[in-house]
């Protein structure tokens, strides 16, 4: 039970500190942050390396010497099996056994899902947990985009799952009173997309909520406040998520380019550059820190493979802010209300990847 | 035959007036702009609203009165058959007739599609054809990305074909000697994705091509010059192109707040203004001018509906330039060489919107 012990003691999140692209001076940096901030860390990863980096005046940080790193090469399934002592199968299993609250990792995001799925195992009666991207909305808030890469084949139902689990992060971790969710399809109307998509709308439609449905959205509406949760399948997801990455990426050049191109425009961009600096704060992945996977029994926040000191610091923060909002257990009642309204047999077994988790409904 | 008397005249583009959500006044205008550049037209719409609005001193331009419209209410397929007057019936009629050479148009797109569709015809072996949207790609060109939203449901085989329609364009339209092609999908490797898009690559790494097929690209490397030609189905086309279009409106709001958000900012940003509006004239839809839709026998162009005068312009520019690249004739000459290698057998009747097109292999 990830929230197991909660009452008694402040929340610890678990932290691999294995797999990030600019290593362990990053994530220790990272880290350094977060401790500075109040939040107490379990740290996985070679202690050698790690405790040299560590700044931990308050004495908030624990480290657990783990070597064994799981990696891209690798495959994620197998790899959570048979490496038992790698630091994102000893990261999860802290979670699962209630040592620490949360998870975060910015390692192979397979291995994340694979070893949360492994030992947390889903909420009961969620069919596959999904992988919720934080887009900036350009109002200083985020919509959630799930699932953003965790499910290829998703039908109607797993899409209605999708948008009760995005709305309860969206209520209990970002505040939104009651959430607006829309379904991402090829125009507003009702019946235009594909039959998953159409059959999902209807089904949202139907029930009664603990959110607010406003059927579909576009491509364009994500990174707009239009909505606070957008709920696809993860390979639109994927590539809708991507798409801005690289959007965002090719207007951060083209402004550094604009400015570069001439000594007029350089005076002009010295001047203007804070003001820029700001916006490239909004677009830039590491601000929001992570990726929180929804459906399992336990918070984990994948974080950006690329990410700096301060994306894994607001990694780190947001795992605390999704313990803290007790989203888990707010995940669990939804869920259960869904299905009985559903009137639902119980769910059979079902895996997000062939991580062969038992089903616990 | 849409190329029928191409050896005898100067290229004519048949324009359909109607529809642009900026009214007649900016289509003319557009077309205006491309009647200085030397292109003749001959505009579809009701003449009493459109002559006083021309400027043609070289006598480039004919009216033809068509004051009836398909609007944004009507099922495109029943109006295109029911309405015989309306302008984009003539207009796409008249390329089917080979009394003009390619289509524009800045009304609803189903329209657009329907209307070549069922005038034009397709092109023999063609299974159905694409919308092929423009993206900037960061280095002052474009990079096509096909289907954009004409074709939800994409089997493999129909994937191969748009990389082929793709391709073709990018090589005699855009000038890509040999394109490069990237088929999309949640990560390169060639495993990853749908179970068509799989199929597609395989199919596409198989054959020898006019093309260089570089395998799976992602969402990220849509608005890059990394390949010429994105392949993908018209749900997740459309999804990711009207992402980068909300990225895109998102960036440029933010880039004018933060100009303007201080005094010290306002001077920089107004010394920096004439880069910004640069980077901003790169993002603006308007600069492609629209869309081609790939696989008829005929160059149609779906025009953004909120084009500008300049995106009108830019459009009737395109469509003249893929007249003169023998667009449709090398598509069918590449159509025709997949099915000879694919030794395929005639193609059976099929239909991108119901319009009953009848099969013309």
């Amino acid at each position: 039970m990830s929230s197991a012990g909660r009452e008694e003691r402040p929340v610890i999140v678990a932290l691999d500190a294995h797999g990030a692209d600019l290593g362990f001076a990053e994530v220790i940096a990272g880290a350094n942050r977060a401790l500075a901030a109040g939040i107490a860390l379990r740290i996985f990863g070679p202690e050698s390396e790690i405790r040299p980096l560590l700044r931990d005046a308050e004495g908030l940080a624990e480290i657990v010497d783990a070597p064994v790193a799981v990696s891209n090469h690798d495959d994620p399934a197998t790899a959570v099996r048979s490496k038992r002592d790698a630091s994102i199968v000893l990261a999860a299993k802290s979670v699962a056994h209630g040592e620490t609250d949360a998870l975060v990792s910015a390692g192979p995001t397979g291995a994340t899902l694979a070893a949360s799925l492994l030992n947390m195992k889903r909420i009961r009666g969620v069919k596959r947990p999904a992988i919720a991207a934080l887009v900036p909305n350009g109002r200083g808030g985020s919509t959630v985009l799930l699932d953003a890469g965790a499910n290829i084949d998703v039908p109607a139902d797993y899409l209605v799952q999708f948008a009760v689990l995005g709305a309860e992060f969206a209520r209990w971790v970002l505040g939104q009173e009651r959430p607006k969710v829309g379904i991402l399809s090829i125009g507003e109307e009702s019946g235009k997309g594909t039959e998953r998509v159409v059959e999902a709308g209807r089904l949202l439609s139907e029930g009664s909520h603990r959110f607010e449905f406003v059927g579909n959205v576009e491509g364009r509406d994500i990174p707009t406040d239009l909505v606070d949760v957008v709920v696809t399948d993860g390979f639109t997801g994927n590539v809708a998520l991507k798409t801005l990455e690289g959007a965002a990426k090719g207007v951060m050049i083209a402004i550094r380019d604009a400015i570069k191109s001439s000594r007029l425009a350089t005076l002009g961009g010295l001047l203007a550059r804070r003001q820029l600096m700001r916006l490239r704060t909004e677009i830039d992945p590491n601000t929001t820190g992570g990726a929180p996977l929804l459906g399992v029994r336990g918070v984990a926040i994948v974080a950006h493979g690329s990410s700096t000191a301060e994306g894994i610091a607001a990694a780190l923060m947001l795992a605390a802010r999704s313990v803290e909002g007790g989203l888990v257990a707010h995940m669990t009642e939804a869920i259960d209300e869904l299905r009985a309204a559903a009137d639902e047999p119980q769910p059979v077994s079902e895996t997000v990847v062939s991580v062969g988790d038992t089903d616990d409904a």
